[in-house]
C-alpha cells in the first residue's frame, strides 16, 4: 500500500467570476469545493488508477471536517489525525483571464498533536510500501518533520517520495528519503545555483526533477535518464506535480525500472494538466501519451 | 423579546493582504472569521446592548456549523433550523486601500426545510413583541416569503420590521409590516423614481428611509421627521444598517415616540460605523451622540 502524508491540507475553493475588479464586490456565479493540498492529490491519483492507497495527516476543525467529508465522497481511504486548529482554505478566483489565488496560513500545531502524529504514523507503517511526503508544514510542526517521518518510514522497512520545498525540503534530503521530486524553483531554492547532483549530495538516494512541459530528469544509482512527452498538453498545470509522484511511488514499490517509470510518470503529469482540476488525471491522455513518451540515458 | 430572522446568513471571512494584484497569488496574512448575515448584526447589536433577543433563520452544513459556532462564542441566544445545503461564505479581501468582496451564492433551499421553518417561526412567536426580516433569500424561498412571515408574526401579535430589497421587498410590503427601513438605494430598486410615501402605499404602515451619513427620514402615522448625527463619523459603514434596525425594533417593542426613536437608531448607526466590524458598536459614540442627534418634523 502507498500511503500519503499532507501535514497542512487545505480546502480548495474556487470561484468563478467575470472579471475581478480590484475594490469591487463580486457576485461569484459558481463555487466549486475541493480537499486540497499536495499530498491529497498524490493520493486521488493512486485511487483514481486502482492503486490501494491511504490519505493521512493532520485536518481540524469545521474546514478540516468538510475537507474530510469532499474526500470520503471521492471515495478515497483517509485516516487523518484530527487537530485542534482550524484546517486553511484556499481561494481561486477565476476570471476569463486566469485565477487569483488567495492562501490561508495554515493552523498552529501542537507538540502533542504532533507526537500523536507520528504514533498514528506509525501504526498505518505495518502495511506501508511507500509514503510520500508532500507539501508544506503548518506552523508549529518542526522544520525537520519530514526527516523524523523519513527514519520512521526506513524503520518499518518502507520507501519515502519527498516532495516539498525550502527548509522542509533541506532538512528532510538529510534522513535520506529514496526520491526527492523537486520542480525548478525548488531546487533553485535549495541554494543559489543547485543543480539536481546536488540532491544527492543532500541526501536523497535518487532525484527527479520536474521541468513543467519539458519533462523529466533523474539521477539515480542505476544511471540518469531524461524523458519528455511527445507533444504540448495544454490544461491546468497544477497538480501534475502530485501525478508525477504518484507514478514514482508505485513505481517504487514495484520495483519498476527507471525508464519505464519515467516514462509512466511523464504521461501521468500530462494526464494531470489535461484534466480540468487538480487531483484528476484524463485516462485517455495517459494512455495515448504512455505509449509516445521518449527517454534517453544522459550522462552526468 | 425580540427576534431576529436571517434566511440567508453567511461565514464572513476577511483576508488581509498588502495589495491585490489581479492573477497574482497571495499568502493571506491575517484570516477573521465572523458569523455574516444582516439580521444577525442586528442580534449581535441587541445583544451587545442587553436587551432579550434571539437569532433565527437557517443554517446548514459545515460553514453553517462554523457561523453557528461562532455565533454562540459571542454568546448570541439562537434557534436556527438546520438545512442540507451549505451556507454561503463571503470573502472580503482588505488591502491597503479598501476591500475587494466575493460573495457566494445561498444554498438551495426545500420546500420541506421552509415549510419546517415557518414552523418553526411559529412557535418562537408565543414569546416575541418584534420580528426583524433582515437580507436577501437564498434559492428556493418563494419571493413573498416576508409577506407569509409578516402574516404569522401579526397573527401572533408581534410587530415586524422588514429590511430587505428587490422582489423580496416588493412582496413583504404587500403583507403590511409595521416598518420597512429601506435606504436610498434599495427605495431606487423598488420602482423607478420611488419616494418614501410609495413604500406606504405599497403597504408598510411606517418608512424609515437611511442615507447613511446624512441620517434617517421617517413617514409615520403620526408624522414624519429626519434625524441626523450632528458630525461625520468615520470607519467602517457595513452594519450601520443592521444597528438601525436594532435600535427600532427595540423603540417599537417599547412604545418610544418617533422623535426620541430615531435619535437613539441615528446614534447607534454612527455607533457601527465607529466600531471596526459589522454587528458591532462602540458604545461610547452611542452615549456621545445620542445626546447630540437632531431632528425636525418635516412636511411630506
Amino acid at each position: 500500500m502507498i500511503v500519503t502524508v499532507t501535514l497542512n491540507p487545505a480546502l480548495d475553493l474556487t470561484y468563478t467570476v467575470d472579471a475581478l475588479v480590484p475594490h469591487a464586490t463580486h457576485r461569484v456565479a459558481a463555487v466549486a469545493e475541493r480537499p486540497g493540498g499536495k499530498g491529497l492529490n498524490v493520493a486521488r491519483v493512486l485511487h483514481a488508477l486502482g492503486e490501494p492507497v491511504l490519505a493521512t495527516g493532520l485536518l481540524g476543525g469545521a474546514t478540516g471536517r468538510r475537507a474530510g467529508e469532499l474526500l470520503a465522497g471521492l471515495g478515497v481511504p483517509a485516516a487523518f489525525v484530527p487537530i485542534a486548529g482550524e484546517t486553511r482554505r484556499t481561494v481561486a478566483v477565476a476570471d476569463h483571464d486566469d485565477a487569483t489565488g488567495f492562501w490561508e496560513p495554515g493552523p498552529a500545531v501542537t507538540a502533542e498533536e504532533w507526537q500523536r502524529f507520528t504514533g498514528h504514523l506509525r501504526d498505518l507503517l505495518a502495511e506501508a510500501d511507500v509514503v510520500t511526503l508532500s507539501g508544506s508544514l503548518p506552523p508549529g510542526i518542526p522544520a525537520d518533520a519530514y526527516a523524523t517521518l523519513t527514519r520512521l518510514a526506513h524503520a518499518a522497512g518502507a520507501r519515502v517520495v519527498l516532495d516539498t520545498s525550502g527548509e522542509a525540503l533541506r532538512h528532510g534530503l538529510a534522513a535520506g528519503p529514496d526520491l526527492a521530486k523537486p520542480n525548478a524553483a525548488e531546487l533553485a531554492g535549495l541554494f543559489p545555483g543547485a543543480r539536481p547532483a546536488d540532491v544527492l549530495a543532500r541526501g536523497a538516494r535518487a532525484v527527479v526533477v520536474s521541468y513543467g512541459p519539458e519533462g523529466l530528469l533523474a539521477l539515480t544509482g542505476q544511471g540518469a535518464w531524461r524523458a519528455a512527452p511527445p507533444e504540448r498538453v495544454g490544461g491546468n498545470p497544477t497538480g501534475a506535480g502530485d501525478a508525477c509522484v504518484a507514478a514514482l511511488a508505485r513505481g517504487l514499490r514495484d520495483g519498476t525500472a527507471w525508464p519505464a517509470l519515467l516514462t509512466d510518470a511523464v504521461a501521468l503529469s500530462a494526464a494531470a494538466v489535461s484534466a480540468p482540476v487538480a487531483g484528476a488525471v484524463d485516462i485517455a491522455t495517459y494512455q495515448r501519451l504512455r505509449a509516445a513518451v521518449t527517454h534517453t540515458a544522459v550522462a552526468v
